[in-house]
């Protein structure tokens, strides 16, 4: 399936998405079975922002972003746009009049396993990036891709309408069919972890809230 | 031409440096058919700042730098000093007290293929740096270099005097005799893309305004 | 010496502790002869923040956060977890949970050659991380290592007890005998510095404040 | 779906599979529309080898070989093993002993993006590996991982039973599915580059041979 | 100067070319001052052997091999093919049915900042290969580059007609001008190397051949 | 202790040294607790070769070969150098003229953090290398390091004495101290191995031979 926009895609619920994003990247990781993680290449150009969103997914190649314009016209209000290049590549796909398009859309946010420029206007737009490369080496648009196809980007497997949440730890993709289990499964992490943190900051420690002692006693531990 | 010093190079005139540098790195690169740019590794230790000046270049051994206090010498208002190490060194050659002096001579900004340490001091003193490296490792002052000389800095080709622009997407050289015409070129593109800019914020698409369809129809690109 | 955890280390001095993190990493480690520097990959998740402490070091597997627990357990006010996992992994042995904990026990930093997560939480809570990575990709408890045995961390070599200097530049280890030592020598290189900078500032050049042009010409330097 | 071993999977007709292998990765790679490649990092340990088999899929933590026990068992003759860790990893999670047992059970080869040890030896046996690291660095046998389920390794998406073609240029992944089809479309291009080759070793230009010369006018190219 | 094939280009001598290749990388990077080699990513595909011949220069955009369709055509026996992409790129340019056109025309290597693919089959027509990367990955032929224009190939500098000289370790570039003057050195510098090794064969300690021991006393050796 | 040369060093036994060499990197690795291992960076220049051998250590800056020179004088036979750059460094610290200096000494290999030239002449002198680089880069001789104090190698700490174990598999250091009780662990692993490869050859399972059925089971482990 080469050289196709699929233009109909499915999208999780508006509301499921906003709390996953309000979970964050670890929670929701944890809430999947430690799935669904990008590599830590994937760093943000911003600080202290998150966002969860739907994807648009773009198979592109190496130095050429001819489809995220093709990508733009899919866009609606809540999604994220994930660009994974078919070779490693570091050049700026994409810049600020790319990201002025996707915000008159309702995209708010690009996850690319390559190269962005005009970060300092897209920090102003508050257009949110997560990148493998800043450079501002542009890109040609001769070479076709795909828009709305399964990828894997940044060692992640990504298909159109799945979510992705993205904060200062990373980016995790979460299918689209499992987004409420999920979000069932990191809000009651997220709930075990408050009453945690308490006991923790009253001075308990995690080898007794944990239980720890008895196994680590087991397997060989030596207190000298 | 080795272990020498070149006192007397000619620079581009201030306003056009002054100018190159508001339009910033990206347009400047494109400006000049994509040339001169230095690789992504090239990270700035601020954010959200830039500047245009005048090359004054370094070629030093690695985890020496001795040749910088030679350079500073060389400075006039409005240089930028440019390091590349004969070979990959990611030691800090470069500190507050080098800053220091160097401002005392007009030069607001290095460029180097290296480590830079002191980087909190750096940022407060509004020195600006783009580099490969962060490191405290210090160096030996022992070996020589030469001092405006051709050098070669993160793949790109330097000679003293080009305008060295950069900012938060990386660092760009204009060659000193073409900077007129790269400036020229950068405004002209500048002013199209503000026209393009206020149609894709009012929701045109850049298929259309680029007039993209055809040549993607042609290319095969399928809808489905 | 596997699999155990040395309950009674020494420290040094707060006193002295205190006065290293004042002096700075570049400071200290030119002033103990270039020794103890961690890996320029050690990079801080915050900025223009610094700290010494005294080491609680961790030898932990790749992917196993298990020690951490213990770990916490010996901290005391004032000290700093280090840790070095057995084999290269960027993996997020830490989060804001781990630094509730030790900050209940008066820890307020890590230093780790690994990943860490929620970094966000970690700015807001202040409390400071150098790290080789981030990542939300959690870890397991199912393998022992050691806590307060000597490990090498990013190629510094850290005994328990030790003070960790670590600012923007980097991380660097002191030996816990010799921080009085050190103390005084940084202290005597800032005192030289600060006149220096002075001389600088005022437009003097190191080529004669350091007197270099003899041994420059004698090395062959030609002024062209 | 984790910690699970599927047991029953479907492979291909060995007589596809090994003309497969025969064609090569480059062939089959161009044959397939250009997908299914591994990352360039995974590297021979033996020189001037080739093999194709049908993928036994292992998904491991970090520094854990227990699984490739568990997948052993599942081998068949003509069986390759495949195995990603679900963070980077380069330890030696394979050597000899595992060799001699997956070979016991008719497989020769392993596709692993983390380490391998015992080369020498792995080279006398003819065991083939495409590895990403060599390190003599052992692993633990403790958390579960899975086997024949789906995976991504370095970079390529991997279905057990999939046909996974090797050679000196690296890793390639054909759909269990289209093997057919893709042995079609590289043996039909592999005719046709033979009539190329001759042509060309006769003196005969490729612009020539694939009529260029109008394109590239057309493009603008030059001749000086 | 973008998009041009530069047609005339001037070659040094082939016997002055022939002794350069057998006075090997190190000996005629030393000769001439260390400069002009390429960054030690660039690997041979072969083991023991080496080759000199004139550059016939390639600038390619990232993942685009056409150019090198075009410059097969100004090839003359004795020359070396030199690619540097426009952008870092692992991709395969170049494969074994470019290699047989090259040898048609008398060129015996390639030296390529980017990948290589079908390397057995180069191995065993003994068309040598240094480059940064093996990647079965195949390029489009849509942008333009330049033929015989000065590029930067892993960060060094190469004209037109420079003599390439690659061995096992590495690839350095010693400009057409001087490549009789280098030869010189490089010779003067063999002939005395051949003398130093004898004596060093017979336990003589270079500490005495090159009477170091006063030199290192001087700087504060103790010997303990 | 900077700019020492320590004269007198202990040395393991040699036939405990040859045995060591004989069991290998990973046996030797497990033998001693998986300690010691250097970096998987440290690679052969040579294929299915090892050695064993008693550490002459050398503390270098990077780019500066000098202290080599020192360290030939200190070589017995049966050595092996070791020389770990205070800053990472890719330059040819070491080529054929120091290898015949040594051998003549009775060494036959050298461990290098950095890079080695001259590597063809290298292999054909039978002298072995593990590097994590192959340069034709030189170095200078200006600033001293020491010989025979403690090191940081890739990793690893050495300490001059320290038996060296080296083949395809990468570098591993046994303290002298212990190098008998680790010699007598890897044989005895290596009996254990004999025994268990005879059963894997014939069929059986490592599932069967180490029992790890039930605990398979327990872990949650399910076959589908």
């Amino acid at each position: 399936m080469q050289n196709v926009v699929v233009q109909d895609i499915a999208r999780a619920a508006p509301e499921v998405i906003a709390k996953l994003g309000a979970a964050g990247v670890a929670s929701v990781h944890e809430a999947q079975g430690r799935t669904g993680l990008m590599a830590s290449r994937m760093r943000p150009i911003q600080q202290d922002k998150a966002i969860a969103g739907s994807a648009v997914t773009i198979s592109a190649p190496p130095g050429d972003n001819w489809m995220i314009h093709v990508a733009i016209e899919q866009l609606r209000e809540g999604d994220v746009l994930v660009l994974a290049p078919t070779a490693p590549c570091d050049m700026g796909y994409f810049g600020d009049l790319l990201a002025t398009s996707a915000m008159a859309r309702g995209c708010r946010a690009l996850v690319i396993d390559a190269g962005v420029r005009d970060t300092k206007d897209l920090r102003q737009m508050d257009f949110l990036v997560w990148s493998s490369a800043v450079s501002a080496q542009g890109t040609v648009k001769e070479t076709l891709g795909s828009v709305n196809v399964p990828i894997i980007c940044a060692g992640a497997a990504v298909h159109p309408g799945d979510v992705i949440v993205a904060d200062d730890d990373g980016v995790c993709i979460v299918p689209r069919e499992s987004a409420g289990s999920v979000l069932a499964a990191a809000e009651k992490r997220l709930a075990g972890e408050e009453e945690k943190r308490q006991r923790l900051a009253a001075g308990e420690l995690g080898l007794d809230i944990y239980d720890m002692r008895g196994r680590l006693a087991e397997k060989g531990l030596r207190y000298v």
